[in-house]
């Protein structure tokens, strides 16, 4: 719906996939599809070019259209006597050879979807972009790990991005390559068995996949739907990749936590106080509503026989839905993460605030090559439940136990102690993280 | 989409809930809630009059709603200050006093569904009404009963069309209490404190409440989601009863069966003696979709805090869709039904498809008086084996049976094998259905 | 599974659902129906009485079971089996007499969810209870309310509190009325035409029903499902109010909020200072699986004719899951609510967080009087830009706004400014929360 | 559940995710660990083989285990003491060292998806040689193509069969590569940093890796669920093309339909003329099943943080239930497909159900050449119309059009309507389904 379309049709997806897209994508299966028997020699070149500059040119009355799918069960017979009316007698004769309506439909829809992931998939590749740039930017800047919503360790923010370009390069990367190799053509014919076509049939359909750049399937596809629920599956993994980013943006610009903003977060008419994070949201909105979606076409597989009661039919808005709200999502991500304003004091500050307790396994792991790993983290426990108790900082409590403050003194407490200190692997994973994005960006 | 509306978008359901619909809704919020401050002192009469007569006469600019919305997150600021700019500065200041976003949102979501439910009620109904008439005049029509594809014991048409009123009925009489009981007005201003309005929230509320002709709820319901939630339940359940008429008419339409055709059912323009089951095909599509959707609306219900950052916002495209699709597996399920040519000739035929083994159990408790069950069943048993075995009917097998023929003769045989016979309680059970149908209907 | 069973399996719901009580459930039904037969006057009193013994004594084996419905498509045979090889060769004649494999696992089903009901709406009351209690004792206590997880209006923890009662007793209510209502015995033969009873049918129905303490269905339902979706659609609801709770405690409990802990979180081994929301991570995981198998409920209507070839047979395990999840989502909300510690101080300390920005819009109201909305709108906008971009509290760049100083005062100003006066209708409201718990308590 | 094994448990998945699988899985992560530790000189390697011994050795108790998941929200600090209290100090000082609860989980989901997939993907790849060579021999057995369950146009039984070797074997290749490619080992320590192994996390990682043969992933994935969602997916997809085989038998073996039947269909004990299709059953049963968790685990994508409060958790039984409900629909297509029974004889009777109308588009094509494609298709359709109305065939109807006896004669008419002359690419495109399969095969 236009009214909502901030948070559900956002980006460029929206328009590669409303009634003027599914027509258009019908006509150029029609006028490919009269172009390739003419290619094989089954129609006359002229012919082929009256029904595909027809299809060019003829405005479609999409109300006509859905009246018609109200009788016929599809669109297609209403759209074929739009297009009739305007040929010639033995243009007219050619037109829709040997196809049936769902080999428009199937091949429509595949039309759609290649043409609406050009820009999904450009926002997916900007947000993972984004979320590259400040992986790297962010390297060193020390933030909060938390884990079931409480802090854990100190991590840095630079991590948390380059987790975030990991589950969108990862979704990318999968849905380019249903897009490159399982978007496929659809010529089966009334039973899949391209009967009227005679020994003509692979041939034709070799033409077409080739004319609409698609792939061409070992067999027509009518009643094996692997195909268009692998491509919702990874538009929903899509979705959901960049849903996770909105979540923890969301989390993250909280009021008590405070350690990122968008850039354009959306003011509060009567509360001025309040930046709100719209694009994490309209990410978030997304990717609530597309998993069941992807259920729906999952489900869909069990249509019966050679072409399903009603199985199929519910595929065609589905995955309409699936493409506008992934695109919605990647395009939110894409935003959020371009123009996300980062606190790295508020950071700093938040890693401060269990006075110390946070780092309590960092002064364990100090601890162990002289203690044992047992004896350090009983005395690190006791020391921290009297800091949990008495309110004072960790580094105090740790001074007080003999046995700690002669192994590392105060300096080696604080120098344990210091969150910058204890950050692990996080460096060589950032590196990992950027390399294996770089890389998959050269393989396409 | 349009160019499928055939499919998902029968009826009159469509219309009550698209753009317009929708800014309909949120217009009239803002107005009666202008009069309810009025009634109860708040604001000047006139002010309240002004904004009505704005409200009741605006053009909303939906592209622009739609944008607001991704940059607030909401459409209701743009709505405001569309509204706004056709006031007086007095009037202004008490537009959409005491209220927040999702006050309008969510009052809007319920006044959508209030008016979506009126068509999509009166399918139901309908719908209900033409299963009765078919279970009333087809209470003796002997058709087969099959469980798991397979006929298993003669039944009647009737009581087929008595169990989808059963279902049809059962799911209408969920969703109209939902409707009188369940569709509540919001109002709790940004924290569901009413805090703006000072001591008189309760009394804006119930005002507001009357003035919508919907319920007062106890409490503003932000937060707490169990009403969309059960109202997309009832939604889901509805179209799952009327895809179930579907789904049966769709088998008893088969080619081989035979027993029903949709009285204009699609033709095909190939394949002459096709009649397609379109309006069967329609309602089990919308019912393939709509589950999935409940799921979204239940998962909806874990939003954080005092309003959820994506979960609620999620609500409102999908209770569209659920409107929608419920309306329109309603209509086709109607249209279906009033329609339905029966074939009493074929019901009879199928019976004895069988060559009589469908009346085994029949036979076996005709033989039981005599001796016993178990020796009535064994016997029963060999005789159906021979049968299905040598492709004789099960009566020449069973007569081959000395201890059958002794208790039954020839003429015992045929009267238990007549399956006209063995139909229990299908006429008393078409009695109480149409019995608890009409009640259903009177208690309205 | 045992091993994540203090996830999924709190609470009592798990052993009302498994194996055994399926089991136990499914010779219930046998013992039942055969003394309704001995009631009818179908079947000698002792044969009924010596089926009943038997069924009440039997030790099942599961796995015999399990493989039988791998040859049957149903466990139902191979207990009829494993019954019969008991019985005196009359009574063997009596078994299962009239009834059809599907009578006994919808009349199973209705039963384990009769008996699962009962603790599961136990923990369902008492989390209302003890919400009931919070909304109460907190109902002075000020907190912040948060839209889309920023600060947004302050309220109180009892509001908050109110907020889960209203969810937790909505859904009870309705979960309660759909086991008094909605629960079926379910007595129909092969066909759903009670065939092989005659004209007893109806009787027999009747007695069956009184003595398992189910509802006796207008017709049987075999092949109208409306039932089992309401039911799961209740539970489904029901998990979503509790997983509600869950969410909210886990926002709350954030190291950076700290608002709330649970009684007895779990505590890390490694990480000293965690205290784990362990109840409410319980809720939420339950109530994120939950509405997925709602649909598939809701979904399993659309099976075929008298019984559907598979969407029947996947409701059993679906349902068992959604019972033991919504319970163990129950169980956890009750734990979790129960033992819940509220921190007021750290309440109070995060309404101060943003310097008094959140109190801009009561500031406005106070102003509204004596300046119209519209321009206390304005000043108070500027204000609090002033305060959130210099750093200092609203108080303080209010009072340098000459208008503003003039109408309050510094007293004013500060009044305005103090949360607790500011809270609208939160007390009413919370008054209105539990009467109407209170009543719904009395009302059953 | 044990009752219902039959259905949702056949094959031999089952048995590798339950609990003793769960762990298994888990103390096989922690002796790898110790080893990996080990081989990177973090740890004497005899304590490595001290808690590898114990590992292999110790019988954990899942109650416990379970209870402990009620306290910690994971069952692994109990699994942590039960194995501690066997070692000596100085293993369990290295015992779990560097890793997390979320490591042992996550790593342990995979290698029980890892094992699971064994018996599952076997199951795959024989359901796929049995529709191979299904497709083989009946190549050339003409049956009826149908699409919206009527009649369409004349296919062979053979095309059907590799219409489902195309799905099995697309959905297989697709799990057998998530397998090979997509199932990582998981390391991050609290926060994902690996914090406590210094500089030495990416060399335990890798080795970790290779213990286990498992994938060595860029980065933790913690809160980067791409792997999971796609392995969710993968299996659902699978579950369909395993359902949709179940679904076409099913309608197939109706009794009006009688095309094929199971080898060891079930029979029923009141019907014996009845011989269900069990494992059609089951497939399908197990296909409605599989959709919503892809969904909910999809939906887990969008956890908070380093580590989610619920939706990570959520994804452990539901990734179980898909494994063993995907690999039952694998076994149940098996055993279905290796045992059908195939009529050809009904097949042929079918075909002539409607006395030739079926063939009217092939009637149309043979004219096409000499009339033109509009003039031949009114022909057809008058003489189809006339001998649906007239019910004679379609042949005797269409010699009395005189064009069509002055084109074609009653050979001519006769040839025209053999269904085994209109196949089309039948043949062709079964050996293309056959070579893709074949070469899928040599890939791996």
């Amino acid at each position: 719906m236009e009214i909502f379309s901030g948070l559900f049709g956002r980006g460029d997806v929206a328009a590669e996939v409303d009634d003027r897209a599914w027509g258009r994508a019908m006509l150029d299966f029609e006028a490919a599809l009269a172009q390739a028997l003419a290619e094989v020699g089954l129609a006359p070149a002229a012919t082929a070019a009256e029904i595909a500059s027809v299809c060019a040119e003829i405005e479609l009355d999409f109300a006509a259209l859905g009246a018609g799918a109200g009788k016929d069960g599809t669109p297609v017979p209403a759209l074929l006597r739009a297009v009739g009316e305007q040929l010639s007698e033995q243009a007219l004769a050619e037109l829709h050879r040997g196809a049936t309506s769902q080999d428009v439909v199937d091949t429509a829809a595949m039309l759609v979807a290649r043409r609406a992931l050009v820009p999904l998939l450009a926002d997916l590749d900007a947000a993972a972009a984004a979320a590259a740039d400040l992986a790297e930017r962010h390297r060193g800047t020390p933030a909060a790990g938390r884990t079931l919503l409480q802090q854990a360790l100190p991590s840095t923010f630079g991590l948390k991005a380059a987790n975030w370009l990991g589950g969108l390069d990862e979704a990318r990367e999968r849905l380019a390559t249903v897009s490159r190799q399982r978007l496929a053509v659809q010529l089966g014919g009334a039973a899949g068995s391209m009967a009227s076509l005679g020994e003509h049939g692979p041939s034709v359909l070799a033409a077409l996949a080739r004319r609409l750049d698609l792939s061409e399937p070992t067999m027509p596809w009518h009643s094996n739907r692997v195909r268009p629920a692998e491509l919702a599956a990874a538009l929903g993994v899509a979705a959901g990749a960049a849903g996770k980013v909105g979540v923890d943006v969301a989390l993250l610009a909280q009021t008590e936590v405070g350690e990122v903003a968008e850039g354009d977060g959306g003011g509060s008419s009567t509360l001025p106080h309040k930046r709100n994070p719209v694009a994490a949201i309209a990410a978030i909105a997304c990717s609530r509503r597309t998993p069941a979606l992807v259920a729906t076409m999952i489900g869909a597989m069990g249509g019966e026989l050679e072409r399903s009661a009603g199985a199929w039919q519910a595929e065609s808005e589905t995955l309409s839905d699936l493409l506008v709200l992934t695109g919605s999502a990647a395009a939110a991500a894409r935003s959020l993460l371009e123009g996300l304003e980062v606190d790295r004091e508020r950071m700093r500050a938040n890693l401060d605030l269990t006075s110390g307790l946070l780092m309590a396994e960092a002064l364990t792991t100090a601890l162990t090559p002289r203690l044992g790993r047992a004896r350090a983290h009983g005395l690190v426990e006791a020391a921290a439940r009297n800091a949990a108790e008495s309110g004072k900082p960790l580094a105090d409590a740790a001074i007080e136990v003999a046995e700690i403050e002669a192994v590392l003194g105060r300096e080696g407490i604080d120098a344990a102690l210091d969150p910058a200190s204890y950050l692990g692997s996080t460096d060589a994973l950032i590196d990992r993280a950027l390399f294996a994005y770089r890389r998959s960006l050269e393989e396409e």
